[in-house]
Formats: structure tokens, sequence, C-alpha cells
């Protein structure tokens, strides 16, 4: 067994102990990023139906040899290829292979409501009972490789931003600053961006997400950055915002409030800690200033195979954190028709605090924003 | 009116004529794309609820400015901001506001079951009803306006390619190619690749859908190019194989049967038309030649603001072609250890024939494969 296999193996083992406190014999896994954390499937179109004996992946014609490539020797995988436009019905004939009376969970957030109708007609067999979290919740407690691979991503992402800002003064696209940023990470190692790159200059740095556009920067304006690189299936996000020049009062005023906010966020980042007490802490820091109003979305997220995974860092968070998970602090003020600050760093969370996986501090990334 | 609200409101006639026929007083719509059809709006998080009196829009706090931004003026649209983790509660709330006894759709393909589950316990007044492909349909023929994004984001995409050919030679890396021709495509004007660009060289070319790898180009061998271009919300999808340096007797016999497919299927792309017709003709070509089971997937699929869309055109596709339709056609022969040929483009469905988008012939591309 190679260490791919270890893992997936490891991670299927997790998975059964979640499913037995659930009195369930298996689980039909049709969220594409949990089957690719249980099977190292990277394909687009693919269903994982882990059952008392094993686990088959379901795909189709397009990801025959890529199935074959990719899962992992030895590790009690079965891969089957539907005809195109078809996986669903593969599903269901796998579905009525279980035992009468079988109790098998499905992800309710992520199986369409016509989906499931399929399954509740035809596979009258297997009882389905719909979990909510489950491989969720796996995923977010990294594993040492995880979280090198995000650091990875991380890395490659700070460097191409300190590369791609000497190339801004008045006059450049916002699009063109964020052609230049994902080229590099692409030149870095990146296999893409982590998500569609945001650069929002002026105004538009009011609007937190953005469509990064035509629109060319000028002097004494806000250039928001919000951005990340993907390395080997995982995802870095990060975001820094600077001015063109000259800062002027207001801008370094509301600049200064931001990072205390997420300086006061990151410090309460501890295994135990809630995400809504993270969250609050920023909060804190706003309400203090009275311009919580303006801090329009939560403080943070996971980090992994998605961009946005658990655990959440928000006002009605009850996700706890566990030491090894990876979150971004991301606190921002946004004034419409002026403009909007946000700072975002990604931590892995440890027993003693936290630890940012780029150093900021020793780079010139530190000295960048203002 | 402008022109933007003028065509979001005959878009919504046409769904609200779709809607009558069904018997049904509204609809929830909450696939994202279609939400964008019908209001403008291209922020990440938005469900459109459509009732007897006009549309609202729900969104969350990151998404004000741009909603007031992008919705049209004066076409009866109305926003409404959820708080962050809250908009299944705001859809919830807007639907016990409707009449008791009123019939709503929603979209069965893409509300997932948990949300379902919610509005069926919540909004006892409404009857739900699943619908599917409803704004599909009327998305899949196309106004001028996005027969004309599509086609920029085409050449665009062509532009490039014919750029980034001249670069590639032994030892390059498929990562490089992807990265130079994605960079290429924002530098003409596109907003981003309109999916991950696929560059497979050597038996790679064999996986369909293959990610791009570090692996390095040699001589001789095929490079399969997949990619497109996103210019204003619409995307372009096209595929070229090349040999680096010569071509061998086998490859050029291979590419031309794809050819020959390719020409077959275009040919009988006409309003009135089905899908599986169309993929039929190249399937015959195949078969004549005894390689139909290496055609492992079908032979093509609408475009426009996503890339896959409908109408589909595969062996058991039933979609009737209309005029203004924009489908790609793209067979291919994938032989496992080997290599693979695909060959696909875009074209416009008319009464008469199919347009093609980017006039192949007249550029330097055509000589380009093999």
């Amino acid at each position: 067994m190679n260490s791919h296999a270890g893992a997936v193996a490891r991670r299927l083992e997790r998975v059964r102990a979640e499913l037995a406190e659930l009195d369930l014999e298996g689980l039909l896994v049709s969220r594409l990023p949990n089957v690719r954390y249980l099977t190292g499937f990277s394909g687009s179109n693919a269903w994982l139906l882990i059952d008392a004996t094993g686990a088959t992946l379901l795909t189709d014609g397009r990801y025959g040899q890529q199935a074959e490539e990719e899962l992992p020797r030895g590790a009690g995988f079965e891969f089957l290829i539907a005809p195109d436009g078809v996986l669903g019905e593969l599903v269901v004939e796998q579905a009525k292979r279980q035992s009468s009376g079988s109790r098998f969970g499905f992800e309710g957030r992520h199986l369409s409501f016509a989906e499931w109708e399929r399954l509740r007609d035809v596979s009258l067999a297997v009882e389905w009972v719909a979990v909510s979290g489950l491989v969720e919740g796996v995923r977010a407690v990294k594993e040492e490789e995880e979280i090198a691979a995000i650091e990875t991503a991380a890395r490659i992402a700070a460097t191409a931003l300190a590369e791609t800002v000497t190339l801004v003064e008045p006059g450049v696209r916002e699009a063109d600053i964020a052609s230049e940023l994902d080229y590099r990470m692409r030149r870095l190692g990146a296999q893409r961006p982590a998500f569609e790159t945001i650069i929002a200059s002026g105004a538009r740095s009011a609007l937190p997400h953005a469509a990064t556009s035509d629109r060319s920067v000028r002097e004494g304006e806000f250039i928001l950055c919000d951005f990340g690189a993907h390395w080997r299936g995982y995802c870095s996000d990060m975001t820094r915002t600077f001015v063109v020049g000259e800062a002027e009062t207001k801008q370094r005023e509301v600049y200064e409030l931001v990072l205390a906010a997420q300086s006061a966020a990151r410090s309460a980042l501890r295994a135990g800690v809630s995400g809504a007490e993270v969250d609050a802490m920023a909060r804190q820091v706003f309400a203090e200033a009275d311009v919580e109003e303006r801090f329009v979305h939560s403080t943070g997220h996971g980090l992994g195979l998605e961009v946005h995974e658990d655990p959440r860092l928000g006002r009605r968070s009850e996700d706890r954190l566990e030491s090894n998970m990876v979150v971004t602090v991301e606190p921002g003020l946004y004034f419409p028709g002026w403009g909007g600050v946000r700072i975002e760093d990604a931590l892995v969370v440890t027993e003693d605090g936290p630890r940012a996986l780029v150093d900021l501090e020793a780079s010139e990334l530190q000295a960048l924003p203002l």
C-alpha cells in the first residue's frame, strides 16, 4: 500500500466511525470534493458508494483511464463506468444490490431534490437518511501533508503578489493586474488560481466580492487584491489592500482598524474556541469604533480542497476549532462610494494558538499595504 | 428602460409564458446561471423568486452594492439582503407571504434535498412543484447580443491559441503551454478562461478530460488543447489536437477520421433536427471504421453563460435544435497508452444549417493541427 492508499484508507476509516455513530451501514457521497478526499479521484463527475464491504467509485466514460491511475491500489476500491448521461441510473443499480432494510446515509445538502426522488422511488430496499457535514467534518481537521500543500499554495500566492505589485502604477487596468498575478502563480507552480482573482480599485474596493473589471487604477486609490493558488488540489486564500502612492489619513485609519480587528481575531484562534467567538473578536473592534455595520460578511472559513469549507468563523457559527484546522481570518470595512479594506491570512489552529502559513513579517509584503 | 432592462424583461416574459403553461404562479430560481440570465446579477450567492406581481432577488451582505448596480432599473425588480448564513431563511420568509394555495415551481435538479425539506416544512401556504429545464430551455435559444458575446469569446480563444502554438517545442511543459494560453486570452480581453484549460500530451491525450500536468512534450507526440475564453459572462469552447513536429501515418489516419466525423456531425446541424441525430452522424463515421467504442463521450453541448448547457448532442438526447442555439461539435477517438484526438468547434444553428463562430478556414489555425 503506497502513502496515497494509506491516506485514503485512514480517511475512510474516520468516515466509517462517524457512520457507525449514526447507525448507518453506508454512505452515498455525491459532493465532488468529498469524493476526491476519500478516493484521490479528481475527475469532474463521480459518486462514491461506501457500503459494508468496500467502496465503489462511479464515473463516466471520459474518466476510465484516470480512475485507473488515480484510485489507490490495495485499498478495497472498485470503480464502475457508466455510459454518458446515465450515472444516476448506475447509482440506483448499485443501491438496489444492498440487502433489504439497510440504512444508508446521503448528503442532504449535496443531493438534488430530483436525484433524491429517483433514489427514493427506485431503491426500495434501502432506507435513505440525510446526513449533513459528515465528510466535511472529517476534512476540516487536516493531515500533515494537507497542511504542507496549503502552505505551498500560500507561498506561491504571496510570492506572485510581491512580483506583481512592482508593476502597479496609475493607469494600469485591474484586469491587467489580475492576469499578471495569475500568470505568475502558474509560473511558480500553481495548477491554477484557487478562485477568480479579485482586483478592485477605488470605490470598487467597497464591493466585498467585486469581479475584476477593466477599470484603470489611479493615484491615491485603494487596490484590494483577493486571490489564491491551487496546488495539487489544495487552495490558498489571501487578501491585501494597498494604496497607489500615498495614503490619506482616512485611508490609513480604516486600514489600521481592519488590521486591529484581524489581529484580535487571529489571537483568539485556538483549539476549543467556537467560530462565533473568533468572529466576535473582530466585530468587537469595529463596534468600539462604531463601524460594525460596515463589516458585511463573516470573519473567516476553513481552507483545503475547497476555498470555502468547514469550519466557519461567523456570527452564528457553533463550529468548535480543533488542532490542525486551517482557517482564514479576513475582516473588512466597506464604505459604498468611497472604498473598502480587507486583510486576510490563512492560519493553522493549534493547542497554543495560531500559526500563520506565510510568515509575512519576514517578507517584503508586510510593508506593502499602505 | 435601458437595453439590459429590456433584455431581462423579455426573458422574464418568456419564463412567465412557460409557467402559465404549467399552471404555476411563480418560480423559485436557485440555479445561479439562471438567476444571472434573468436579472443580470453576477454575484456568487443569490436566489430569485418570481411571483405573480414581480421578481425579488435575494442575496447576502457582500453583494448589496453590486445588486444595486447590476439589477436593471424599471424592470420591476426588488432585491433583499440577508445577513450572512441565513439566505435560505429569507427565501422561506418570502415564500410565506404568498397567498395560501399558490402553486410555485422550483428547480428540482438545482435545489438540494435539505433546501427542499426546509421549504416543504416551513412554507405551508405554497404548493411546491419540481420543474426541470424550464429556464434552461429559454436560455438555449440565444439573442443576438448573446451570440455576439460567444463569438467574441471564441475569437479571443482562437487568436490566443495561434499565438501560443508558436512557443510549443519539445521540452516545454503542458503547464507552461496552459499558462501562456490563459495569459494571452486575458490580455486579449477575456475575463478568465471559461474552464480549466486542458493541455494533454503524448499518451495523456487519450484521457478525454485530463488535467494539465507538468509533463514535458516530446517530438512526434500529440498535443490536445481544449480551452475557452470567458467574455462578459459568456463562454467559448474549442479543441485542437496537433503533433509536435512530423505526424506518423497512424496519427494522421486517426486525425482524418475524427475530422470526417466532425464534418458529418456539423453538416447535420439545422433547426428541427434532434441532438441524437447529430450525435449519430459522428458515431456512424467511427462505426464504419470499426472504432466506435473509442469514442467515449457525446458529440456536443450548448454553450452560453455556462460552458455546458442545453441542448445536448448525445446518443439519448431528445433535445430538438432551434435557430440561434449555439452548440459545440467535438467528436474524439482515444486509445489508452497511445494517444487521442479531439476536434471541437462552436456553431450557431440556423434554418439552413450551421454557421461556425470562428471562420477557421480563413485563419492560420486551419493548417495548425498536423
